[in-house]
């Protein structure tokens, strides 16, 4: 007998060779057809694989990430199979699971294969997956498998098999049906677990990832347990297609790139500008209410400066070139973050533990070198606005300047209808504390100051060992959209460093020189980045007051032109912005096309709302609200504010 | 006989070899006393020249800018003589007038000077000058002239000969006592005219500014008429030290320089800072008010943008250098100007006729290469923020935005107290007109509209001919400060080049698409730039909606903390910002040290006012104002916004 140990503490004893399959059915029926795979002794194995020894062991189903893999995982060999039969001839490369999904690279051989493809794909391997085939795990001789693949003809697994003779690994087959595979494994059971089937892109891939070797087709797809669980994701994608924010920037005419400005390199067009105008100001008004304090750096800095923060050393190489100048042998860097500047207004004069702590903030705008190929609209760019602050505080302040920065995160969160949202602290590895700069008195003050503000805070956080950077603590946000998916905003992070290297000083209550603690913190993360997901959280419907046009006034004919535009000039008074769309359009274009533009209400005005100096509203998405007169709708407004 | 014809059209005869003196005295003795020079046929002339044939002439006085010029050269040779006297086998460079007095460049040999020296070389002159020697103008051959300089041993001059002879140039000497210099002239009719002087500064200046050359003595100087214009000059002088914005940058802790992020970066303190969005927020709702919108670009942009632009080909040697990357091959600039942006932007889509004027408005912060021997304070930076927009509109809508823009600028400068202010308009050169880009019906039109908008807009203009830059005709302003000293600011300029260089169109009520034209236009010119100019404008007392700090409240001792943290809390509330000074210092100290900062309002509290709930309001350089409730204080503050 062996005792297994769960999650939760109980052990239960069973027979040796037992496996996680038999477990599982040993506590309840309905689990065991929910069962994956197993993490055994933290590895994770199929649920098939006999436990001969004491063991932890957690039952993993679909809700669990490395279930998912798994599966995904699974679903990669069996569309090598349906690909095999499709596709006679075809050899294989590597074929992972990944974050949402898998992916085989293949070489097609004579064959080409492409989306025309993927019905013919799906069809097969469902066909496949109805044999319900088991996955079949085989140890075998590295010498054996080479002899297997040869045969086969199949030069990348050998390839492969060469690796792991120099790494003197293991070698496992797994076979399901007709087709064997080299694998470590897992697998779920057998293949009828697999119930539905998205193939949803191929694209090119050099093998190893080496652009000098051969290029094969990558073949993506998705799978699931469930019919009904591909539906929604199908539906789930149509959605996040419409709100993609890139299509959603165009259409809203909110930013733009161009070619002659350079990939990556955002330009913000007046409505997308305003927005953000907004965005920062709201920011500005919560800031200076914490006692922040704003200044303006220039977006470059000698190469001396990266040198003294020690970003030259670290990043140098692989970020823009120096910029250097036509006389006197100056270099200058584009600035990749604010802090080197911030730290040169710390030090420009003496300071006394009184004036502590000291928040410099800026919206700063960096330029960081990224391929092209990673750029993706506004989410991963080259130049972005950091809603950047540094605060110069003594280490007795960190927690109650950490509360302060948290309260500030929510309230700022909250305004932007993110009420979903959690952290993760990173702190040191306990077992590498050679790893990290700073005494070790300051890391403990510092966490014990995270944990206790977050505590305080009430946020739901997730603490993970060894991943604090090492020259500080740190705290990182994470938000989930209105498409359940989860994008990390904000950062408060914990420097011990930077002070050092600066060489900041402030004179203490002892009267003798000591040295600050600096917090780096940003709410938004970039003004970027943040805007991309707000888009794409709100579908273009901004909240009210952050939406470019909150009215249009649409007149049914240009006779109404006049009194629109009075009505405008009304509104504008009272802060209410908008727009007259004066086109001599019928009225009911001019409707659908406000509401492409996601105007939150549209006024209608005719011959009857001009005698009753009335406006006719009508709700974005909602349809008609009725007649009221200007001062009545900008109340209705307002309390919607 | 010979015509003389005066700048009023007036023409007299006189006899073939009459002098402007002599024309002088034939008006009135008075004016004859006054005259330096004159203007003869383009010319300026010694006024004791032979006139020979018919000429135009203009009478050259002290207020003349010529006038001045020619007293300051006779000035320069003064110096030279008392140099000569006091210095012996002192050698000369070149020594011209400058806009505010003279210089000469001398090789003392085995001498030095300092400005120790200043009062003796004064002394010197002084009594040269009372010998009333006459400047004598003699005409030689250029070889008689380097004999003369070879006898003298002066290789400087016999350098500039050389020169001479390649240009086949005229010589001519001039001689006032026992000193003889090569010179062009004019001069002043003798040395008594000269009855107030001043030695300024030395400094080292390279022989023909050629860094590879002898370094000489720069001697600067300045002198006047009458000793009561040297005594208001010298007055003048120490209050603009006072108000050197440099200065009071630093006191007012405005902005700061540091020399690891580099020479000629301003960076922003929180005081300044505030100040400086105060300004670009008044000037954002005064553009909004006239239908700007405003956009935001990045700094940097592909060199292909600044070859479409032409920049690349004037500029690109001597600017900062080109950023590559570590992979592409991509080459970007520090941007300049914003103007490719924004004609970037106007590209990215069609426009019709209907949508013009489109005024794109940034506040774009931009990077100009200057040698730092150049730089000085924020008057001369290598990274400055432009108030920067470009309308983009049609040929006959530039009239009306030429008063769009005029409005804007006169309401702008009236509401930082420059009341006194001129515009030049700069035309093309009749005779030349290749040298421009652009139908001739174009800049007719566009001359035009300037002339007629100046005009309407009641403003003081000065017309030059041939200012024009090669792509369109401009506007300049210029306002004087409270020290009487003008200072250029922002620029209007019409621009044909860059429509045509990046193919942007519009579709007119034709149907067919044409070219728009294009204003740049900055009312401040640059934040930096205009921020120096209105601290020495103001001495640091900024206009009070301006003021960083509006009020400082003073507790005569701690008890009183509290309450005055109260009243702040209280005016906070009211849009009236300040701050507590807590400092455990007496209350005559604070008051001092509010004086420095140049606080308006300086609020007492103690006992007596903390019982009454008042405060004891001192206005900054008036003194008390006796006490008020704060509600009261309020009422005062606002009525003086």
């Amino acid at each position: 007998m062996i005792n297994i140990t769960f999650p939760d503490g109980n052990v239960r004893q069973y027979e040796a060779g037992v496996t996680a399959m038999d477990i599982a059915k040993s506590i309840s029926h309905g689990l065991a057809k929910k069962v994956l795979s197993a993490k055994v002794n933290g590895d994770v194995w199929d649920a098939t694989r006999p436990i001969s020894s004491d063991a932890t062991v957690q039952l993993l189903t679909w809700d669990d990430k490395d279930g998912k893999a798994t599966f995904w995982h699974s679903s990669a060999h069996l569309m090598a199979e349906a690909l095999e039969a499709l596709y006679p001839g075809v050899k294989f490369g590597t074929g992972p699971a990944t974050d949402g999904g898998f992916y085989y690279d293949v070489d097609p051989g004579q064959h080409t294969i492409s989306s025309d493809d993927f019905p013919k794909i799906e069809q097969k391997m469902l066909e496949l997956a109805r044999h319900k085939n088991t996955f079949d795990r085989k140890d075998i001789s590295l010498d054996e498998a080479v002899r297997f693949f040869e045969e086969k003809g199949d030069e990348y697994k050998l390839e492969l098999l060469e690796k792991r003779r120099a790494e003197q690994a293991d070698i496992t087959l797994y076979q399901q049906g007709g087709f064997i595979d080299l694998c470590r494994g897992p697998h779920v059971p057998d293949t009828s677990y697999i119930k539905a089937i998205k193939i949803t892109k191929v694209a090119g891939a050099y093998w190893q990832g080496d652009e000098n070797r051969q290029q094969m087709t990558r073949v993506y797809g998705i799978t699931f347990p469930k019919q009904k669980e591909l539906a929604e994701y199908e539906k789930m994608m149509e959605e996040a297609r419409q709100r993609d924010h890139r299509k959603l920037g165009a259409e809203l005419e909110l930013f733009m790139f161009s070619d002659r400005v350079g990939q990556g390199l955002p330009m913000w067009l007046p409505k997308g500008n305003q927005l953000r105008d907004r965005l920062m100001n709201f920011l500005r008004v919560e800031q200076e209410k914490r006692g922040y304090q704003l200044v303006t750096t220039p977006h470059i800095g000698k190469k001396d400066l990266y040198i003294t923060s020690g970003h030259w050393a670290k990043y140098g190489e692989d970020s823009f070139h120096p910029i250097t100048t036509p006389k006197e042998g100056e270099e200058f860097l584009l600035k990749p973050m604010n802090c080197p500047h911030h730290c040169e207004i710390y030090g420009h004069r003496p300071h006394s533990y009184k004036e502590l702590p000291l928040r410099i903030a800026e919206f700063g705008t960096v330029y960081r070198y990224e391929q092209s190929g990673e750029l993706h609209g506004l989410s991963r760019v080259r130049g972005f606005t950091q809603d950047d602050a540094h605060i110069f505080c003594m280490p007795e302040q960190l927690k109650e300047e950490f509360l302060s920065v948290l309260d500030l995160t929510k309230t700022v969160l909250a305004r932007m209808g993110f009420e979903n949202f959690t952290a993760q602290i990173s702190l040191r590895d306990p077992d590498n504390p050679d790893k990290y700069i700073g005494s070790d008195e300051n890391w403990r003050n510092a966490e014990q100051a995270i944990i206790e503000a977050t505590k305080e805070a009430g946020l739901t956080t997730v603490t993970e060992l060894g991943e604090a950077a090492f020259y500080g603590p740190k705290l990182d946000f994470m938000v989930k959209d209105a498409l359940g998916r989860s994008w990390q905003l904000g950062t408060i992070q914990v420097d011990y460093n930077l002070p050092e290297r600066f060489g900041l000083e402030y004179i203490g209550a002892d009267n003798q020189p000591h040295r600050p603690v600096m917090i780096h913190r940003a709410p938004f993360g970039s003004m970027e980045r943040f805007i991309s997901i707000l888009i794409e959280h709100t579908g273009g419907k901004f909240p009210l007051w952050l939406a470019p046009e909150q009215f249009a006034i649409l007149p049914i004919s240009d006779r109404f032109n006049d009194y629109a535009k009075g009505v405008q000039q009304q509104l504008a008074e009272l802060d209410i912005r908008g727009f007259v769309d004066e086109r001599g359009e019928k009225v009911g274009r001019k409707i659908r096309d406000a509401e492409v533009r996601k105007v939150p209400f549209m006024l209608i005005v005719g011959e009857q709302e001009m005698e009753g100096q009335q406006v006719a509203v009508r709700k974005q998405g909602e349809g008609d609200l009725g007649a009221m007169s200007v001062p009545e709708f900008a109340s209705f407004f307002k309390a919607q504010l």
